[in-house]
């Protein structure tokens, strides 16, 4: 039984930072690093391939909205052939940047309101994703289980990898509980670690009432920015591998 | 006996138009393609190499100062692997896009201040075309033949094309003609025609005063974006296949 | 009987050209003039302002969506008081950058989406033209006639100014037929001309129909993008003038 | 006897942060605000403009080359009337925001790179100081004392105060000492306080050598940016008080 950690990384810009990669990178198998479009320049991108590299983890090119000041959470009417060259842009940013490196980028995971929007619109995710592996025919999409997502890569027949949160607390019908409600994202990383080796070894979402919806669970995302996310990403490896769950880069599946 | 000829294009962005690429697509052999450092977004990307494609030219990469407001022009002292990493970036993201048109990337042609930048200093050109050979080591670098960006390029052994411009008078030292002095642009399109017709049989650049300085002409650079562009550029072409010059892509020189 | 003629201007941004505003200038009696949001430099507005100055008309703030490449026409879901400083940060660089030149700006109006998005949306609507008067009290807000914008002055209690467009055909309700049904959009110079003296006689807006729905016409908004605007905007006001309507800045109405 | 301290701030941008700026301001008499030009947005404007005016604070807009990838400390080649107008743009930026939250902008600074260009080069200097009192006469113009900005204002006749650095070390002729040399930059807090004292008192900027050159010191800058920034801050202030010099916010000089 094994399971992968990623968590999103790159996401600073010019002189500001964000986030503690380094700390992250010696916990998690899977970065997802920005491409220049809501987050990362090409000094960030090229430090961050670089450390991941070093570190043995796999590469995703993390595309989203193209918009900085809003870090890719504002949603955007744009029309749909521009999003589709925005993530050709990126994803192709990524790429080559990786190569320069001596890397190579094995996944894709969108980011922010563009990744919401793509989990509730199977059309609109499969378009996304069509446009990625133009550039790349051999990426693996890493999908939010049990969304409009995972229809869309099941639609393409294309490689892909199915992702659970580690902090989220899931409605009934495997959607996330709003983050206005009470008790909706987890801070204690004790109890994250917890739920993650239930998730895994019931191969399940287990909701708030504790039902079980079976789902592909090769992933697990760590958020990156929080005050409390290199201590939740520790307690959820120590609390997997303490329960014989082996942490690594997920296979992709089809 | 043959030569190329080459114009910048793709550099339009968001709702505005800059120069009638479908026009000089006609004429050219080669396009140096904006990557969205200076210009070019992400569906101007798309849609001028794979009109580039369709017409069977040659099609390049075409970086610079990540600029848009200044269009490359204004000289910036970023640190030195700060505009290596934006030259990875650019060259990468129209590597990809490219390879999603089902297009190819063959050569590199500086842009802007950047490029004059490179024409004066040989440590510069070579930091930036490493960079860019980084992401694509079979990448044709186009020079301004008889600069420090000719010293660059055989200093690293690379592949390269030699380059000289249609429209510009040439000091006694194969340096530019100051555009502040009377004739350093040409104008005329026949003017245009008879220099390079004597200038690539001559394989020489030719100065104000008669003078001929041997030199590597692989290529024509055509000017895009001024009234008579398109004029001069038939002018040039005609005039070379009427005096029996055959007009196609180039070969790399190593 | 009088009434004011706007257009849009202001529009280039660094290299790119949009419009033609000299021409423009000497037709209209209000500038709508970016801000630097949606389109327009700092050397942009600097020389459309003193340009609209200078021809003596009417300067408005045009502030959008700050999406240049988008050119402020998709809807974009920042939050709203961000949107809110938005608008106050262009309105306010726009007065500033008028009184470098020795101009006053007078009027407000919004630009593309956001001004879609607030002709359907009175609180929208009201909390954009507040954030506005925030920065000046004294500023006149140009607002659709007959939408949610007017709605939104009526409540505030402010200074405003009613408009209605030369080009479009409107439904029965007063809303502009969709841009995707025939006729939809008036591109011939002496019907655009024929309806606006119709219109500002009757001071009703006249539907495809003939109905006739009452409103306050303060001004005429004449496009400045298309190939025919200039056409347009002289054939207007020839026609309004050959039948004794004066051209003239609009005053505020409370 | 009394003096002015001085800091940067509003430098975060979109979700990027950067700097204590609520630590700050309960130490400092005077804030530099960024206008969106090498940093801050509409809404950190906005909180920082309220957040100064609730603290009592003088009021600055802080201008600099409009690179946010940079933060403004590239030196761009920049026609120099787009740098006027991109002063002028961000100054008004900042007189209108600062209305709109019920506070007033009294005094200018430039910034970074823009800043260190004026203080070599009083033509440069003279021309920027004029972009921004063509939009507000009365500002009071902060210059580095005994450089080619004071020289520029004297030339300009314009209201001025004259600043010296709390954590720098003096050549001989009032330049810095450079940052590459062991000593050029203080660190520790007691240290940087004594030097402000003894110099505050001197009216004079005191050289590594132990040199008095006279200088006009209204107001003393103290970074914002760095680990030892709020004790620096701290320390300068308790030790002029502790000394019986006035902590207040400068007054302007002809």
């Amino acid at each position: 039984m094994h399971v992968d950690l990623n968590a999103d990384m790159g996401e600073s810009f010019g002189p500001w930072r964000m986030g503690d990669d380094a700390a992250l990178l010696r916990t998690v198998t899977s970065a997802n690093i920005a491409c220049g479009g809501h987050a990362g320049d090409a000094d960030t991108m090229a430090a961050t391939l670089q450390l991941a590299h070093t570190n043995g983890v796999g590469i995703g090119a993390h595309p989203g909205f193209m918009d900085l000041a809003g870090f890719g959470r504002n949603r955007i009417s744009v029309p749909r052939v521009t999003l589709q060259n925005q993530i050709r842009y990126q994803v192709a940013a990524s790429i080559g940047m990786a190569r320069s490196v001596g890397a190579k980028v094995r996944h894709l995971k969108l980011h922010g309101a563009v990744a919401n929007m793509a989990s509730e619109d199977p059309v609109l995710a499969r378009d996304l994703y069509e446009a990625a592996l133009s550039v790349d025919p051999d990426l693996i999409i890493m999908v939010l289980a049990a969304t409009a997502q995972q229809q869309a890569v099941s639609e393409l027949g294309c490689i892909w990898a199915g992702e659970i949160f580690a902090d989220r607390a899931y409605n009934e019908d495997a959607t996330l509980v709003d983050r206005s409600i009470s008790g909706a994202v987890i801070h204690d990383p004790v109890v994250a670690g917890t739920r993650m080796v239930e998730m895994v070894k019931a191969g399940a979402i287990i909701t708030e009432s504790g039902k079980h919806i079976p789902a592909a669970i090769d992933t697990i995302c760590l958020h990156g920015d929080t005050p409390t996310a290199v201590a939740i990403a520790q307690s959820v490896r120590a609390s997997l591998e303490a329960d014989g769950i082996t942490v690594t880069t997920f296979h992709g599946r089809t």
